[in-house]
């Protein structure tokens, strides 16, 4: 069974998941313009709403290039796979609620901790699947390119696992630090932007061409 | 007619529809936490609402699954049949609102029936439609390939039938004991779990091969 | 300038504006409930929603195949061209909003007739546009395939038309009888529901052939 | 790597981005009718948000149209372009969030000109980010076909930036004389509605005819 369905299917999750965070940023009300004092003031106040859309945005983007940067090497797929992917994207799926209470909550000192708590859990499990994905396909080759490098495998998976203590740590302290907590998630951010590393195979270096 | 914009289109239906669940995880406003203690306690609280989140997603997902599997043995399709197609994708789009309604009333004893009853009729329309459109593709393999096995397409149905008796009996129960039909949905979530049964060819066994 | 582009836009389209209706049944708050006297009175009240679902959903399905049916004699597109099939696309995206609209007043005396024209117009729109549509393609032949029959398009424009006054009128009547614009519409529906006739060629027959 | 993924995921989020849309039209509870005098009297009333979603879903539909032509002479993509994309795309679903916002203020003359402002930083964003884009795709033909014309990718940037200049106004006017700017979006509006100019190639010519 080929993975195309799959990532088609995947790439209409998250071109919705990524559309739908527009609509966790509030359209006021008339009262809340009394509130606010006008439709200026409340357009600037609520700009921890366009920050965290920017960011969700931006996060659920980089997890659509990953995805498809990780089936540039899992050319396969099967029962259990497919239902791994289906939990994948229901963590994807599940941002535009944690980015709704982060931009809703994060400006409230009485919430803000509990707003940065819930946004780092989000934030994380899409990740986090991700290495169940990768251990299930990697496991004697299930799924994945038998030709990839070893080390290429090794490094990736390490790298998916300081990511989730980093992460971890930024859960743990978002209960009393959240802004180190978000500073955190910033600098992930910065290294999930970084280009992805190119897959190592091993010879007959041909099959990296025709692998593409 | 080939069934390929059939599914596309279907492909998009099922992605949105998967997607929207989410929208049903209600955000809560100020006043809400005021009620609730905090953002902490809100958060926690509303755990009925992420179970149904995930219990519909993964049941989204898995028709979606099946979904294609119909189609590797259903290779044509005439205008009732992209009619009754329609039935099944309205059938399917409905599961937000049924999601919706279990996971916001099922923690109240005074509404717990109800929301399962609404979430068990949700869930079987699904396959109810199905099981017109495999008679009406079936029906002297009007829409099935015609080396596919008897034996197989007999099996298929009594499953579907068994099925309908126990998710009938689901929403029988939940008027008095929602909880039992609860757990006929997490048992028959188990069993569409499992991966579905290959399709059965008579020989030549070729055409099988040239089928996929 | 081919139309597969512009099939698969408008495909997307479809597909969100039929999965959006159903975020336009409306989930009960606690205070509804009190009114309505429980969920099961008011899952039960609420049917004139499901109604509107259902019937809008059959339209954007019927209108989603037969813009499929057009595509397969209009084969080529330009610029004007692409403005009229978004011109199209906003009056389909425009429905779930009437729908709304008719599901929540329908069974409102006082706002019966009202809930009735919005949707008559709204369900007038995208045949309406149609109409401009094939006038702008079949004019010379401008898009469409050239062996297209005279009479099988002079045909699809009557009848085209002879839809706008029937449904013109379902507008007017709504004013005063809305129940009979609403018999109006099931009509209207239940012709839809019949396959479209097939596109008829000018020999050479081939073309036809080729033109699938 | 090519750019056919891309365009994909770019389609899937300009058609959910279009059809959300209809959600910001809003409707009514049965308290707004009793404020408004009948639903006959709001359905007439809301007709700002009619003119939004109407002005809105064009400029969407243009977008996506000339994002289509962008890519006919933008023929690879690498990481930066990528993310440049998606940093494009974000300010695309922005759009339902400012139309939301014009077309429930625009008729108080209170709110009018704030939301008159969002609304034309809104739909000044996506030509802003193509700039973006342009510039380094064209720097040195890093991503653009070689053989495009210089005198053709000139003019290209200078109606850029003479749009970027003509928005600019418009948005410094909004403060006080926010029908001027939306007289400006008009304008701005039919010059999109024309036909994008053809890329022009040097010799080679089949170079032009091979690309696309």
């Amino acid at each position: 069974m080929t993975t195309s369905r799959l990532e088609a299917f995947s790439d209409g999750v998250f071109s919705i998941a990524i559309t739908l965070l527009i609509l966790e940023v509030k359209i006021p009300k008339h009262e809340d313009l009394l509130h606010s004092g006008g439709l200026y003031n409340y357009l600037t106040s609520i700009w921890p709403s366009y920050l965290a859309y920017a960011i969700s945005f931006l996060v659920i983007g980089i997890y659509w290039s990953n995805h498809h940067w990780l089936y540039s090497f899992i050319k396969k797929t099967d029962h259990v796979f497919n239902l791994l992917n289906i939990l994948f994207l229901m963590t994807v799926s599940f941002m535009p609620f944690t980015t709704a209470i982060l931009g809703d909550f994060i400006s409230d000192p009485l919430y803000r901790n509990a707003s940065v708590t819930a946004y780092c859990i989000g934030y994380v499990l899409p990740p986090a699947t991700v290495i169940i994905m990768v251990l299930y396909a990697g496991h004697h080759n299930r799924l994945m390119d038998p030709l990839l490098s070893r080390s290429f495998k090794n490094r990736f998976i390490v790298k998916l696992i300081f990511g989730m203590l980093l992460m971890g740590s930024a859960i743990a302290l978002s209960f009393n630090y959240p802004m180190i907590s978000m500073f955190i998630i910033g600098f992930s951010l910065i290294m999930f932007l970084l280009p992805p590393t190119k897959p190592i195979y091993n010879l007959p270096k041909q099959s990296s061409e025709s692998g593409n």
